[in-house]
């Protein structure tokens, strides 16, 4: 698959839990985390945004997890972007390093709201123009 | 709709972030916390099943984000249980407290694995049993 | 020792780390959301007051770590403010409900910025005038 | 000062809270990972030492926070290792990348427990000296 972006994410300690493995929602996190970093190669920043009134809202999270990270773990986490009606959707993948397996895979729903009013998403085409997919 | 199981959490500040409301990782972590107690009010403990080899893995979230939580609101967390082939299916809904809005709605696929292999579940009908589900 | 505020804290399994117990910074976390608790027994919410351009910092923080909480425990979470020149000081300790075992001893200083600005803690004062400790 | 180890941790926007910036316990977590990076760092890892039955737990934590560091913002962690009775203790500085502003000063002395039992610490006797401190 083609990816718009990808980074390396190394697991910290604390993000394990009494099972010896990521807990689930560090997952979300790593996704948010890698989204955030996406915006940044595009020159935007998310705490920027905010300060401008322009918050992106995660509407919807479909995360399934295949295989456990564990204590020691680098993954690689990766997203492609699509633009669905009002929405701007990432398809997100998290491999471990090591072996390439499929960690977790998820889609990831995002509106935009400005002023606290929500958008039909002109946003992301201003956005995605600086990747070429508009 | 009926609920197998209901509890408050209040929102503690650090799980908000720099929009000022509640982060999208933490309702995933209200839902865990209530599926865990939900187990420790059929007399299971989450920490006490992985010390004897049996462990519930999450093996999907898909969770709607609708309205949000902020500082000093308490959210209303409910759930009930389904059990779908090898999978035990939790629906769970988070209501903000004060005026009974839909702050989120998740499914959450869980599976078990007894010391390191995957089973068809048969550790949920015997927990399922003490809700006279089964 | 007599304190001016107390609350129960239940553990919640996604605060435990690899080694089965609860992870040092959450005791940090149960710590800061008794304090924003206790700030609102007083009438105060943080977020509020943050939104008013009032905001307290924590400056330094001295734990001690004692007994550890695992899966299942509840602690009881106590404080006691003593204003020190400029700062408020909270000595806030943390006890296993099961037995009374101190599981850890703190002392969180704060300070008062108001618009950007550090002040001299008068903020404090108008707080601490609703407990009769001033 | 010359330090044992250095790291760069970019802050997740998810460590922000309400008032946009990292929330405090955060920078106990990003101490406690750069300790476990520098663990690597001499062939060790913290959770292959859990698996064989030896745990280091942190005693005391005594954090400084000096500069807010906020969304965008990369920090440059440092440690170095001293040796104290049973204890090794940390001294941890975190610095703003941007302008090496100080963010935070900690000193985290941590015990080791061997099989449940608290040790004199010989464990670090054996680490330290692939640093050559001992």
């Amino acid at each position: 698959m083609e990816y718009d972006f990808k980074m390396k994410i190394k697991v910290r300690d604390y993000e394990c839990d009494l099972q010896g493995v990521v807990n689930n929602s560090n997952y979300q996190r790593y996704m948010e985390h890698t989204r955030h970093e996406y915006l940044e190669s595009l020159g935007e920043n998310f705490g920027a945004m905010h300060a401008k009134g322009v918050d992106a809202f995660v509407s919807r999270v479909d995360i399934q997890f295949k295989t456990s990270l564990g204590s020691g773990d680098t993954c690689l986490s990766c997203l492609r972007t699509a633009r669905e009606s009002a929405k701007l959707v990432f398809y997100q993948d998290l491999f471990r390093l090591s072996d390439q397996a499929l960690a977790a895979r998820g889609k990831v729903e995002i509106v935009v709201v400005v002023n606290g009013k929500l958008t039909r998403g002109d946003y992301f085409d201003h956005l995605l123009k600086k990747t070429n997919k508009q």
